[in-house]
């Protein structure tokens, strides 16, 4: 039985609840599971239950506004946590003191600087929060250079393809590796001709054909945005050019993900499409356990498997990240935050699902990429591509209502 | 550059002659490759072609009877090698001092004894020849249980599913694994039916679909028994109990087996079908060195995959298989040579193809199993079981006839 002392950022969310069911597995098993420090975004109610069930000695509101309603929720609970609010509490969570490992689970490029942090202070991470990668990679991998004590890396997959990745490549290293291949589902609008693209609604795009996940990511998977910010996210974890990353459609989300090595080999994962696992397998790393929570995937269900190519013309994002990645320095955080504020204005209904790779277009093409950002450049172009974003679609919604 | 120093036994069939394609390829990429000894069961002019061009130190011809005509045949020959006949000779390949890595590729249960011999000799064996496993899997596997100086396994596999397996098992420990599944091409009866096994002449059951192999081997790839050898094989390479061994009919042979772990995670492996890759593999091990010969799959091959069970009642040899194991003893011995003997009788027209199988369980039921048999129990059990399987035959024929 092993130790699993963690803290949770974005414990509220999809990969958050996901999270504690994997720790109440593990627990289960036998197990030795702590969970020092929570954070959430705003979700009070989700977080008092968290903390009642699991007693952490911190509980943070990401939002500060909300400090004062859960301090009033937890009233009398007699485990009673320190509770704090606001962007330097979310890092004490991250760097807490009885954490062994830090789950980020956050949403998008907030979670940079606290996984920044988590790895300055010693702590291995367990990253959901793709964005980090995409906005500071070179910063985050730097950290994570140095591998914990015991030899394990610093930095664990948790996005069901990269947890894949890390799995099939094993102890190879990056001269063996040919070539990467990140599956995608390809969405809800897999078939949908461009043409009508400016007709669908933010409802219809919140229905993922295969995984359930929260709003944000799941809008990134309609445009394929989800899977070039992967490919971004792949180059920094395993070190491999963007050049050598493929994307591969892939419907049935059962492989999520292949390897191709210099000697004509290929390794893929596949699974259930279910998040508990990477995390499970993340959290138990480098032991595999007996799978605590969900279910196998039976072999009747592999049947007929179809991998077909990405069509980058009507879904121009993948395209988007290579040209951020190939030119570099504060062009990947000004992509993501662009993406960022065009997915808000798309759930809000301002601005058309086309719209959202349009403007960030826009964005990218007003940017001129600063070399060698450090923490703070990165967010200050990320400050500026939101605001430019928000512009751009400002004057879309002009253009269309003319 | 690393060094390969080989002694190949079956020099002259499928398997020999990809593995002098991959030698070939590996020495064009400066490795230092040198081919110490061959053998073959007889084919004297091949093996003057590879004699010529590798200049073994020693020369064997399983069939004594032939050592005069390669003699002959390399007659003022300048590099001339050492030539020899025989059984005894064919293990003084095995075991040649200039070799480090012997490569079996012989057909049927005479490959036990040099692949004993080797283990014996301190060699590493690149196994093709999966009935020495089958015959005398655990002889074989408690001698290769101390790995070679450099950690590396004295026993590589070289068929394909094997290798499959061997790389997507990795480092993991057998605590780890739920279960192997092994794919089969189905064969070319994947889809007749049973009623009409009878009419199924030796020509018909030589074009296998996906892979262009040795007739022997066709054979059992058509009957399946080649299916349920590998789960024995599979069973001593991996030390995983045939229980947790699965078959999957899999009629595009691109994914070549799979790993189910206890997390509910799986690794498949997948590639061109083509038997110079498991090759290279297992030369070139624990490095992945880049493709030496052969074409890489494209990402557009895979497009639709198919995976189905097998018909174990149409196929009953699986299931005989799996049997001869849970008895163990003398068993899967006597299972391996009555069906050595029932193919050969096929090729021959002395046999329908339903009477192969047929032969098998007739001469399995016959059997009196003797428990941890040594070599000298096993060969013997092998002799009886083919005497025995010929007694079937005649019988089978003049019931057919009357």
């Amino acid at each position: 039985m092993s130790s699993c002392h963690v803290a949770i950022l974005g414990s509220t969310g999809s990969i958050g609840t996901s999270t504690f069911e994997v720790l109440n597995g593990l627990e289960e098993q036998g197990h030795d599971v702590r969970v020092a420090a929570l954070a959430t975004h705003r979700s009070i109610p989700k977080l008092v239950e968290q903390v009642k069930r699991w007693k952490p000695a911190l509980a943070v509101v990401a939002d500060a506004s909300l400090v004062d309603e859960l301090r009033k929720a937890l009233d009398g609970f007699e485990a009673m946590p320190e509770i704090a609010g606001g962007a330097d509490a979310v890092v004490r969570v991250a760097t807490h003191g009885e954490a062994e490992i830090i789950v980020n689970a956050m949403v998008g490029s907030s979670g940079l600087l606290p996984t920044v942090r988590a790895l300055e202070a010693g702590k291995r991470v367990a990253l959901a929060n793709k964005e980090a990668l995409v906005v500071g990679g070179r910063l985050v991998t730097d950290l994570a250079r140095q591998p914990a004590a015991n030899g394990i890396p610093r930095l664990m997959p948790v996005d069901s393809e990269h947890s894949a990745l890390f799995q099939a490549l094993g102890h190879h290293p990056d001269r063996e590796v040919a070539q990467l291949l990140l599956t995608a589902s390809g969405g809800p609008f897999r078939e949908t001709p461009s043409e009508e693209f400016h007709l669908i609604t933010p409802e219809r795009a919140l229905r993922h054909p295969t995984w359930t996940m929260g709003r944000k990511i799941t809008i990134d998977s309609a445009t394929l945005m989800n899977k070039g910010l992967e490919v971004i996210e792949a180059h920094w974890l395993f070190d491999i050019p963007v050049e050598r990353i493929g994307v591969v459609v892939h419907p049935q989300s059962i492989v999520h993900s292949m390897v191709e090595f210099v000697d004509g080999n290929f390794l893929a994962h596949f699974s259930v499409p279910d998040m508990r696992l990477p995390i499970q397998y993340a959290l138990t790393y480098p032991d595999r356990q007996p799978m605590v929570v969900g279910r196998r995937l039976k072999v009747e269900e592999l049947e007929d498997l179809q991998f077909l190519p990405p069509d980058e013309e009507r879904f121009p994002s993948i395209g988007l990240c290579r040209e951020a990645v190939a030119t570099g320095g504060t062009l990947p955080a000004v992509l993501n935050a662009a993406n960022e504020a065009a997915v808000e204005a798309f759930l809000d209904g301002n601005v058309s699902f086309p719209g959202i790779t349009h403007t960030v277009r826009q964005v990218m093409e007003m940017h001129t990429p600063l070399p060698d950002p450090d923490l703070g450049d990165l967010l200050e172009a990320s400050g500026w591509a939101v605001n430019q974003a928000r512009k751009v679609i400002l004057s879309l919604a002009r253009e269309s209502s003319s």
